[in-house]
């Protein structure tokens, strides 16, 4: 039997930071037929609340440390304002959104990062049995549209931080048993471009062979390499393609598409 | 046939605010059998957030005016670090937790109250529709444990602040088609007490009728009304029985059970 689509989007901090462009994503987003998720990052309003109490980020080698008093501030904007000013505006479009954290209904549960000479503090990573994928088909069963920050939980009552492109990821990964998953990743740009400066310069199809050649050929820029690792990782373990795009132009037009083959 | 009992309990500020006595209440709702709701108000958090920010609350005549910014806040602590803290710590016991606004599966759809005089801002009043049952029936069908925070929205996208003992009085008056509702308010005391400065003077059975003399009597003191004309409400609308109870002792002793005969 065909399975059915489902389309996973993960939309970042830039569109977050903008709420017109935020509200016009909602709208496209509320124009995608069948059963679809909603994966959102963070914007600049956790960094910019921290700022004003005074608060100064932690970092090592460039990356934030996620501390309990930051963990506490990523889960009020994540969890509680982003999250939930997303889903109303999602409900005020007809689309019956369900915010969630990993820790509601145990849906996602991740591990604390290892200390390997850098503590990130209270970052969770996933693995292959970290998504109920029963819950979310369930969810979707009933018309609901979960929208996921990237908070998640330990099962023993620690909230942790876990990079959203990698829950957009495992979530795909894990719902493509029993469905065909399309998952989006969404930013500011048309697609995987060649040339930085022109944002017509979308590479449409990417396979798994031809992104060997264009990393080789130094094609690709080195920002987005990691999305397509996380991208043909996907692929590899089921998800049925991967389409990388503008938040703004999701039903139309010029985007960057990744097969397996 | 006989209808299922649940047990939709609401806790307060009170205890939110004592971690240790939060962690103990959720080890004690962790032991209440059968299907089962959280409906939580918010703590000093906050308050105390403004105060950082340099914000003053705006009060009339005694009551906070939720204006956007404040909304903003309580909707961060409420939705994001106090429930989502809860759900994780429910979860660590055992219980599968799932946190909720009314904006999430248009759970809950409040309307915002009208301005006569005073415009209390973004707050949500609730009426006899606007508690979706079906969905609530649905997520304890499939063993998920409601927990609310008092934030809904107006399914045009605005958030409201609503009254925690007000959702939790709503919740139980619309599952009562469907279940045999027992609701709990939980506070610092044991019950309704004859003798403010005698915890033990506690009224352990209160029907509608005993409840018109108590009145007269003046024996019941003046905080306690609000609740009082609340728990009887929800048994005029369909609820089994109300009790008014210590939050650490739910499931022992002392406490005031409401009847509406």
């Amino acid at each position: 039997m065909m399975k059915p689509e489902l389309n996973v989007f993960k939309i970042g901090g830039g569109i977050i930071d903008n709420n017109s462009d935020l509200l016009e994503f909602v709208r496209l987003f509320s124009e995608v037929s069948g059963p679809k998720i909603l994966v959102h990052g963070g914007g600049k309003g956790a960094s910019d609340m921290m700022t004003r109490l005074g608060i100064a980020p932690r970092m090592i080698n460039g990356r934030r440390i996620t501390d309990a008093v930051t963990l506490d501030i990523v889960t009020m904007f994540y969890a509680g304002k982003t999250n939930k000013q997303l889903v109303a505006a999602l409900q005020s479009r007809g689309v019956n959104a369900l915010g969630l954290t990993g820790a509601d209904g145990n849906v996602i549960q991740a591990t604390k990062r290892p200390v390997r000479g850098v503590d990130y503090g209270f970052v969770g990573d996933l693995n292959e049995a970290s998504v109920n994928a029963e819950l979310i088909h369930q969810f979707l069963g009933i018309g609901l549209t979960p929208v996921f920050c990237a908070i998640n939980h330990d099962g023993h009552g620690q909230l942790l931080n876990t990079n959203a492109d990698t829950i957009a990821a495992s979530v795909a990964k894990a719902l493509s048993d029993k469905y065909g998953v399309v998952l989006h990743f969404c930013f500011e740009k048309r697609g995987v471009l060649t040339d930085l400066s022109d944002d017509n310069s979308v590479i449409e199809n990417i396979t798994f062979a031809n992104y060997g050649e264009l990393k080789e050929s130094g094609a690709i820029a080195d920002g987005m390499l990691p999305k397509l690792e996380n991208a043909f990782d996907a692929l590899q373990f089921g998800v049925d393609k991967v389409i990388i795009e503008h938040a703004l132009y999701i039903n139309e037009g010029l985007k960057t598409t990744l097969w397996l083959n």
